[in-house]
This record gives C-alpha cells, structure tokens and sequence, in this order.
C-alpha cells in the first residue's frame, strides 16, 4: 500500500468546496487517489474524503495540516487529516464467545485490519490462550454486580494507557456504563446479534425464533449511551426457516456476526465512516 | 403439472404419524410425490405435507376423505386433503401503486400463480385499466373517515359472493377492521414495507431513513387483528447505502415488496403454508 | 428531479483532472450535485460523472460544451455532456415472454426508467396487447432463416427513424447479427439468463441444471459481436436446490432477470455506466 | 445433541418406499426426528434421508443394520446406517493461507463441527503454529515437482494410517493425481475460489476480474479427477464493483470460501449430502 494521507471533513454545503480542497492539492502537485464525496439535502451538509499519495506532496502530515487550515476555516468544516503509514491502536474486549475473535485476529495477521491491537481485555480467562497464541496481551479484568464501576474504570485507565484510538466489542457481554460512552464517540464499536432495530436488548436469537422472522441479522454500531440505537455501520442478514431451532439461528448468526464486525472495524479503521447525527456515512 | 392430492396435518407428535400415514397412501397403490415433515420440540407437536400423484389412487378426493377419517381422529389431526387441480379463488386488495399488482398479474397469466381472480377490489379508480387488460372485473369500493365501517361490509359481501379462499393485499393502503381479520384467519395476505419487526405501522421507508439501517426489507405475513405481527411466510431485504434517500428507499423497496409477496401468495397457493401460534411452517 | 447537466469524462490519469472540472464548474457558480471519480491503475486511466445543477449555471447545455472544450482538449478527454431534462429514447425488442417487458412498462409508467419509449419491436405477436395497453406503438418484425438479413435491415432502419439511443433486448431471442453490433457499441443493451461467463449461449437453465449449480443468476451486458462477451453492467443470483427442476430454475430465474436488466437500464439511462476495455465502471 | 442413527438410501423409485421404511422403524418403536425424500424424475430414482432417536430403539447399530437388510434388499437400495455419536476423522490439507484453516479449527473447537482432526497435512511450515495451538498434530509434506508421486504416496499412507473418513482441502494448492482422487471418490472435498463452473483452473480472481463480473463466488465440491468439475455441494457470491482490484477480490473472496466450505464440511459431516451422477443432493 501506497503511503496516503487522507482528509475527511465535512461542512455546511455551499458552492466550491470540491473545487478549493482539489485545487490546494492540485498546487502543491498532490496525487489524489480517491476521493468521495456526499451531500445531505435535508441538514444541507456537506462530506468528503479525499486520500492523496503521500509522497507527491512537498511536506509531510504537519504541512499539511497547517497549509490546509485557512481552507478549512474559510468553509467552516469540521476535519482531519490521517497518515495512512501510523496504524491505529485498537483494544479488543471479549468475553467467553472465540467466533468474532478468532476472526479479527486472522484477518489482523493476515494484514487484512490495519491496527495495533496493544492488548485484549476480558471479563473472562476463556480466550486467554488464543489471544496470547497471537503473541498479544490478554488482560483479565472481572466484571460482576458488585465491581462493575470500579471494573470500568479500571478499564478506561487501560484505555488511556494503551494509548487506544478504537475499541471493539468483540461480542463483550457487559453494559458499557454511559460515562464510558460518552468518554469515547465513535470510538466504540460493537457488534449486536440482530438486524437493528428489530430485536434490541438481550437474547435476540430467541426474540427472532419467538416472532418467526425468515432472515435474521447482525449489527455493527458505535456504542453511544443508549442500548442499540447508536450509529449503525454495516448490517447483513442470513436466511433462516421453521427447521432452525434457537441454537441453529445462534449458528448462523455467528457467521453474520463475523463478517459484518470485521467490514465494519476495517471501514473504521481506513476512515471510511463518517458520523452525521444518528447516521453514518460509509465511503466505500 | 400433474394432478395431486396434497394431504395436510398437524397433531401431537407422538411414534407411527409417518408410517400411518404412509401406509394409508401405499395400501392404496398411492404414489407419493413428495413428503414433508416438520417436528416442533417445544410444543411437541407435528406438521406434515404429503402429495400423492391422484391418478395413482382408486378414489376421488372425497374417497380420501373417507377412507383417511379415521386415521385422523387416531392421531387427533387438524387436516385436509386438497386437490391441486381445483384452483383456489383469489380476490387482490389494491390501492394506487401498481408494481405488486403488475407484477402478480403477469405471473398469474403466465401460469406462475395457479388460481383463479374472480375480481380485484380497490378503494382508487388508477389501476381499473391494467385489472381490466388482464380480464378481470375491477370494483371500485371507496373508503373514507365516514363510511369505513360500511365498506368493510360491502368488501365482505363480495368476499363471499365470489367465493374467495384467499386476500391479498397487494399494497392496499387501508388498515383492515379486527372483525374482518378474524373472520378470515389465514386467508389474508398482507405485504409489508419493512423487514418486520422493524418498522412497524405508518411510512417505514422513512423510519428506516431516520434510523440510518444499511439493508431495507419487506415481509409478506398473514393479516391478524394486530398490525403488523401476524405470522410471517416470507422476508427479503436489499442493501441501501448513506446516498439512497427516502424516495430511493421506496423504489428499491418496491422490488423486494414484488418479489416477496409473490412467493409468499405462491407458497400459499400451493399449501405449503402452516400456521403455529404466530410462526410459520413452509414446506418448500 | 432538479434538471442536472452530467459531464461524463475519462482521459489519462495525471494530478489535476479533478481540479480543472471542478473549478470551471466553480468558476461558473455551479452547484455539483454529485461526483464520482475512478482511476484504474493498470492502464492509468480516469473516469467521472459529475452532475451540477443546471439551474446554476449561466449557461444552457451548448454553452457548457462550448467553455469546457478547451479542458476537455487540454486533457485528451472522450466526454460528453448530458441534460438530464432530454428523455433518451429506448426500443424495446421482446419475444414471446412478457415478464422483462410487463416489470420495465410498469416501472417506466411510474417514471422509475425516465426515457421515451417510441416503439416496441418483436418477432411475435404475443405482446402485442400488452404493449399497446401501455400506448406505445407495437411493430412485428418475423425473423425466419430466411428473412434474417432482411429483417434486421428493417429493424436498422426502424431504429433509425425512431433516433433510438439506446435497444434494451428484454428477452428478444435473436442472435443480433455482427454488423448491428458494431454500428451500436455500448447502445444494446442485453439480458442473459445466466451468470457469466457460466454457461454462455443456448438454454443456460438447462446447463445449470445439468451441472447442478446452487445458485443461478442473471447478467445485463452491452451486446457486443461476441456473443454473450461483452461488458458487464450488473449481475445477480438465486438460491436452488436439488429440489429445483429445469422449469423451476426457470421461474425462479426470471426474477432475477427483471430486476438485473432493470438495473442495468436505469444505470444506462442516467449516465452512470462507463465502459473500458472490457469492462464497465458504474457510478453508483 | 441426542445420539441418532441416520439412514441414508437411495434406489430405484416405486410404491412404498417411504411406508416401508417408516412402518420399519414404527413397528420398533423408533421415533423419527427428521425424514427427507427426494424423487428424481429424470432418472426415478429415490433419495432419502431418515434420523431417528438411538434410545427409543431396541437394538444398536447392528442391530438396525441387520435386521434393515431385507428391505434394503427388496427395494434394491445403496444404503448405509450412521451413528451420530461416532465423530467421523477428518484430515485438513492446506498450503499457506490460515484463513479457511483458522476458521474451521475455531468451528471445531466450539463444537460446531462435530468430528475428530487427528492430523493437519501441510506442504509448507507456515500454519504449524496455529495447528498446534489448537492441539493437533501438524504433519509437513513437502511436495516439489520431483517428489510429488511419492509425496502422495506418502499422504494415502497417513490417510489410512489415521483412518480418515474424510479429506478437507482447505486452500490446498497442489491438484491431487487422479489414483488419490479415485480411491477417496465423496470422501475428498475441496473449496474452490470461483464461481463454477465459471474461473475453472488457476487464479480465478484474476480471470474474474479481467471478465468483469459483478459477484464473485466460491465453491465447495467432492473432489473428482476431473479438476473443479466435481459434484458442488455449496456455492455463495459477494458483490464487488469497478473499484476493487484483484487484491480486494482475493480479500472479499475469503469470506465467501471460509463459510461456503464450513457448511459444505458440517452438511458433508452429518451425512446430509448425498451424490447421484455429478450432482448432490443436500437434505436441509
């Protein structure tokens, strides 16, 4: 992969933004290799990710970032500019299920995530082993009744040690408390084992078995303070029929689980997604 | 098509259902076409779909009907034997839009949809020239505020008048009263803009715009007196991204609507569909 | 629809394409609507589709082209420019089967496909009823051994009296001679019942079936003189099983069918498929 | 899971086959959990597949098969009588790429695959680590151009050496000589990264993406001496578009192989897939 430097904003809509954020580029003789952009009619809202080839820019990433802020200023935007070469630093949280962990660590040796996973945290020793397999810190930290503010705060000061850019919920069975949500915006990620909105809370596999649904789904989402109903990234669903009992939609379900997490954590980490009220903008 | 005698019931599971069955057909040189079964462990209870090619049997339809009596009582079935060679009557509910209509009319011609329209009903003059192309009567039954109740009851003369097995509404845009739902349990078709139970009720293109969802579906289920939460036969969903707007939510929307509705009345048509408590047996 | 004017353009890829549209359209107060952009990186080649709202500018469609020139010729680009307000003009031919011809006519009554539809061409009479239903002209054109030559020269001059932009084949089962190819590159546009390049040719249900496949599809694909070679615009499948007979592959098929080709068309109608090589870029 | 006897026939198709083999196993008080048939008309031949509860029987296995044999006799039947809670031994070939390998181990592991691994074949080192962590033996089997008769040789001898049921080539890259193919004939499956029988041969993502296709696909199917031409047992696709390159294919593929061939091992496992000519039936 080409080193790239990628400029995500957004903005009130207006004529020329295209124009002004192509033409800085274009003068200091940048490649651009991609870029995408949206314009939401209703909040009249303007969004764009533009990645440039590093190397056929005159500066670096501060350069950049300093030449580029008169631009911003001008159009009010809200942005950033990512040096695709630094990887983001990631903390997996799982608890007992190995499905959507096993996944995420193949795909991550496999050079398909782009990240640094400095450790994974459990409430749980089950997956101990194959986190370590991984040659990566596995933190146990129990969570019960009596515990669980204490145990997050424990958590958070992890967070914030690790230096974490992104946390993902790889099936982690406990309640995020709120300060924690709201600590991190759009910084946790989880995946939710039913096609949102249907099915939000506990158990949705039996939710869906209850109320014979003929597909079910999976969800992955930025964590916000209320239950299921953050921003929604990716979804996708399986078919399933009267012959599946709870554990065959679990079965299948999994396999959803997978594939919708680790689309929607490799989205986040090349900065595809971006966050517009409750709604996400996915830059494929 | 050959012509079948499709034997359908469902009981108490208990040992010998199959065999009894079986036996019966092949005592009588009966050749069975396809057998399927289904046990649901929950309820212990037993769902079976046999077709018999009729011209292998010594007796007519009401000859099985006989002769199977008393095996039935035995079992304590819920049964019946139908023959495939009588079509059943059909009336279709429409509104304004035309696209389920369309498309079912064309698989009706086509020999896709085996039954008989003795009429199509709707509370809008738009679609009488598409109804009437096909040579079918179009009745128009206006419904307001005021005369809803009476036009119910003059939709349920016509019902009766024409003898209809089954309803489908094709998009028909009126809730339909408690009364006539249960008058007619299992014979209402509805098609549902949303992949329940997302979605309920008024305008869910535009939920699911605001709710930010990544896959959009419709359900084709059996009209009960509680909106929207009868058994579902059949779901499907397409995939909408941050550029679909709510006008392209309903026109992606439409073409998972057609396609569900039509397996959903196909499956119906042809008896695969058993109702349990709120679920669905299909038998495909 | 805000009447749009779309530059369509693909040219050798070097820094600054994007800068110099942009900022002539932003030299000009044009609002851009929509761009998109592509580089392939093996032939260094780029591709774009911008749509600028044609109210914003101070020009009608003859003085875009007229300014733009001198960039277009600065950057060695293929490009045209379209008003989205001009229907394109669309001939459809057909064979016996209606269920392409019947789900495009409803979906171009609903303005779903925004074109003019001058005349229906067939070899049968079949559709002949259907068509006329809708109001649009329906010509028979038989296709014998013996007439072929002769017939296309008619159906040629058909086309060309109609100033047809574009031929959708919507189920029309007749090899389109080499020379018809070639005087309409990327203007024909058919459908393929099966998912190329699996089972090119004759009776691909029949070789599906045969192979006992799990899944069929559908392909829409400009028409070029190879047969069933040329680019691809969109693809999709349906599950089967050993369940599944030749005429149910059928039926199952179609639907698939309908909704690829009509896909495809609307992506052709509003500019979206570019063609390279072999291949097509579709702006979504 | 309780422990079941799985019958598995096929023979020539009559009266009676059902009733026979139901009134067999009534007349011992067997309960039936599950019952598939299929009839292939083309052929009349008769598929099915019967499990029914070990403990409600009054003999082992046996037991059923020698007092099953007259009627198997009678009706002229291939059958076999399985039992459920003997696992089958499956060896796992692969080359070195993890993903399908990683993914069925952690299948294994959470009991989703039910079956006993006793060794990983391999041509190269490079998955010893994630095979042995899982606590199976990894065997290293070079295969160069010079040695490759005698390393297969080498290979059938581990195969009967652990008393393998079954082969899983799970990303092999080597073809396996038409004598292996022979003497493991349904016993061999592989996961083919194609769409078949489109992209038959080596690097079909390059052919795909030079073809242009849409969707791509993997395939899983009993390995015969014709390469890639075996029965398929299961079969998906995932969409890709104009901006994936034959990397982003290689990566999207992946998903596809891992759960196309975990199915096709778990249906292959519970002696669902059953083979006539070159084609399966798959009981569901």
């Amino acid at each position: 992969m080409k080193p790239t430097f990628r400029l995500i904003l957004d903005c009130p809509d207006r004529v020329g933004i295209v124009t002004c954020a192509a033409e800085f580029i274009t003068r200091h003789n940048g490649w651009i290799l991609k870029a995408s952009h949206h314009s939401e009619e209703e909040s009249n809202w303007f969004f764009s990710r533009v990645s440039v080839d590093a190397r056929s820019l005159p500066f670096g990433i501060e350069g950049f970032r300093n030449e580029f802020a008169p631009i911003a200023r001008e159009f009010k935007m809200n942005w950033r500019i990512v040096d695709s070469s630094v990887p983001k630093r990631v903390i997996l949280m799982v608890s007992r299920e190995s499905h959507c962990l096993s996944d995420l660590l193949d795909r991550w040796r496999n050079s398909e995530l782009e990240c640094q996973i400095p450790c994974v945290i459990s409430n749980h020793e089950h997956l101990r082993g194959l986190v370590e397999f991984y040659g990566i810190p596995f933190l146990h930290v129990p969570v019960t009744k009596e515990n669980k503010a204490e145990a997050f705060e424990k958590m958070v000061a992890l967070i914030e040690e690790h230096r974490a850019d992104t946390i993902v919920l790889a099936r982690y069975m406990q309640i995020i408390p709120e300060w924690v949500c709201e600590r991190y915006p759009t910084r946790i990620i989880n995946i939710h084992h039913s096609f949102l909105p249907s099915f939000v809370g506990a158990r949705p596999y039996h939710q869906a078995s209850t109320r014979g649904v003929k597909l079910i789904g999976a969800t992955c989402h930025y964590v916000t303070a209320d239950l299921d109903e953050g921003p929604i990234i990716d979804q996708d669903v399986v078919r399933v029929s009267h012959t599946d009992r709870v554990d065959d939609l679990v079965r299948l379900g999994k396999d959803v689980e997978k594939v919708v997490l680790a689309r929607g954590v490799r989205d986040h980490l090349e900065d595809r997604v971006m966050v517009h009220g409750n709604k996400t903008i996915v830059f494929k």
